[in-house]
């Protein structure tokens, strides 16, 4: 019995809108399946391996069994660990009962949003920003309020832009740093006013911390070094190098943490067991020491990229020093839209990168996203491959 | 700088209610840490830890290296794979692409969820019921409307009963079968009622496999052998016996599957990976074996646990078959609430129990769930307790 009928699905449902990154994925995939040679400076995800200490406590806690339910909450240990690794590395005091583990980033922005936010609110979001920000908004009902920012503004939002773009309904704002297209930083004083902004206001500032560690000729803070009132999502995804095991965490104000662990409760039961018993490895000085070499090795190919794309004529006036992202404004005489830019290069010259659509309006057609999760020679080929495709578009 | 002001929650969050067995459990807790020995029959986990042939590859996974993102909708290994298992063991087709990988049954059912409703829409489900569809679906803003059910009606849904609760906003129904709290299987025909109806109404069944395979003298179905067009919840959790990994799935109608994994990607990026290649030897013969010689494990507990507590007066009229769950109604001589009886339960002889009240309202306060997730010595030891305590509660 096959149903003819279209599923009744939810408009917000529909309205998710697809990645235009995907598209270029599986063409991608088709022309190596051809035999072509692509360099993927897309990949928004670190490509070393996990650390082997984190591999190793993986290992020991399936040997101890460690594979039923844990706490909604999390492992009272790893939140505990959490709790001094801020102590430590940031000089912020961050009790472990006001850390939650969540199954990555993702599902700490889901309990963040769902625990603010109800439909008819507003959020205050950088365009460009992550794109699972607006998707997931949108599908609560709330309506993400887009704040254009640039490369002047270090693409991050200023109190002053907030402020101008605020609405009666804005319950929250929300910013990355490092951020997702530009690696940029938000600095210290300007989160501190967009902070007093957002008290004045009685919103909630929200502060995706997911590339903390990933910094580079820059000191390294967190949000959490300010103020309690602050809503901080972060994950062992990217520094922590744990992309695949889905595990982040989300640090609340104290008088929140009730409603969230029983929200936690029913969104997830709890996060992955294995992954939480791994990720105390995390902070082992073992580990560590991997992490910090890798992060040279980061700042090298930063370095590389942003000369390289630079010297071929791309506008990177922003200063990315963190993440692994450059977000590149075109060269001015290249005379197309940056998904058209990004679709032609691919079949040119076998280099895939993201079109700036994928993280909003403001100036997405003008940009195009590099990601330097590749060795130093492939990022050497990709810019040797760039340049060629520069001189046929201009030859053409 | 501390916040004293109370965080500003969305009303919808704040009302996420707490589960009473969370208070049980943890005065279970503090009592164990005094030295009392507890027995735990409000666990809604196998006990049993996971088969060995799925942990070796969990192990070879890690070895191989595969911790990165996996597509949204899973690994298409997994998928092919579950397709195969819905061929091989129900003989029903399901293609590969019409199932979803997700994390956990709980990503699963908010997956389905969001999918298909919006604020202001109902859903008919049982009561009793799993908690979490309720408390998921209002923090949707979406109503649960809850139907009551019996033991006359083995707790659960008839056509004729969702006809009568029916309204003009009712937009989906779920069910459960085997159902948590209370083992009973839907018939096959009813199910197939409750499709009819559902397709007259043009709302969505939704059927929430997740206690499949654990079925006691009955065959065992799923609802894709009926239909293409139900949205069925599945999960490594149970039968399976892999709960901290949070891996479920979700098949759904061809025609719902894009827009669904175009969510999937933005709520949770991707299901775990090392789980996902572990989960692939969830099918190989080994495994099987060793969850077939679990099953009749839990049968014998069922009966052991089943005449026992019909034997000290509970009344369990249905005919609980599956999951691990019986759904005991006090012995009518028994002068308080479930939820005091569990409590003084515990207290005086160690015994812990869940309390209607977490599954709803109906008939609440004259039922206790009791698990059979422990080996049968511990529940003989625990049908001994539960004899001397109802003869000190009748010399009251
Ligand atoms: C800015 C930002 N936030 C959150 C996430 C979610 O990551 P995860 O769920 O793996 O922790 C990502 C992933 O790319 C991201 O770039
Ligand atoms: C009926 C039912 N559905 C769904 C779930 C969610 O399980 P999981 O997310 O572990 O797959 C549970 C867990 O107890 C359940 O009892």
């Amino acid at each position: 019995m096959q149903s003819t009928e279209q599923p009744r699905l939810a408009p917000r449902a529909r309205a998710v809108e697809p990645f235009h990154v995907m598209r270029l994925l599986e063409r991608a995939k088709t022309l190596e399946a051809e035999g072509r040679s692509i360099i993927h400076l897309e990949v928004g995800e670190p490509d070393f391996p996990t650390p082997e200490p984190i591999l190793a406590a993986a290992r020991a806690a399936l040997e101890d069994g460690a594979v039923h339910y844990t706490p909604a909450a999390g492992l009272p240990q790893l939140r505990e660990r959490l709790s001094r690794y801020y102590a430590e590395r940031y000089g912020a005091s961050v009790e472990a009962d006001r850390i939650l583990i969540t199954p990555g980033a993702s599902g700490a922005i889901q309990l963040v949003f769902q625990a603010l936010l109800e439909p008819g609110d507003e959020v205050l979001i950088c365009d460009p920003s992550y794109p699972c920000y607006r998707q997931v908004l949108r599908l609560l009902g709330v309506e993400p309020r887009a704040v254009a920012v640039d490369a002047d503004d270090d693409f991050q939002l200023s109190a002053a832009r907030a402020e101008a773009a605020w609405s009666p309904r804005v319950r929250a704002l929300i910013v990355a740093s490092p951020a997702n297209p530009s690696g940029t930083l938000l600095g210290r004083e300007q989160l501190a006013e967009l902070h007093a902004l957002c008290r004045a206001r009685g919103a909630a500032l929200i502060v995706d911390e997911i590339y903390q560690g990933l910094v580079y000729d820059a000191p390294d803070h967190s949000a959490l070094e300010l103020a309690e009132d602050v809503y901080v999502i972060n994950s062992f995804s990217k520094y922590f190098g744990m992309t695949g095991w889905r595990l982040g965490w989300l640090a609340a104000p104290q008088a929140a943490v009730e409603v969230m662990e029983r929200m936690a409760q029913n969104l997830f039961i709890a996060p992955n067991t294995p992954a939480q018993h791994a990720a105390l490895a995390a902070f082992a000085p073992a580990t560590l020491e991997i992490l910090e070499r890798r992060r040279a090795c980061f700042r090298e190919r930063r370095d590389a990229l942003l000369d390289g794309l630079r010297r071929l004529g791309f506008g990177i006036d922003g200063e990315p020093k963190g993440a692994f992202y450059l977000y590149a404004r075109l060269p001015d005489w290249v005379g197309v839209d940056s998904m058209q830019f990004a679709t032609t290069m691919l079949e040119e010259v076998g280099v895939a990168a993201t079109p700036g659509h994928d993280f909003g309006c403001h100036g997405a057609e003008r940009h195009v996203r590099f990601a330097y999760t590749c060795d130093l020679p492939v990022i050497d080929e990709a810019l040797g491959r760039i340049d060629r495709f520069l001189v046929q578009c201009r030859s053409r």
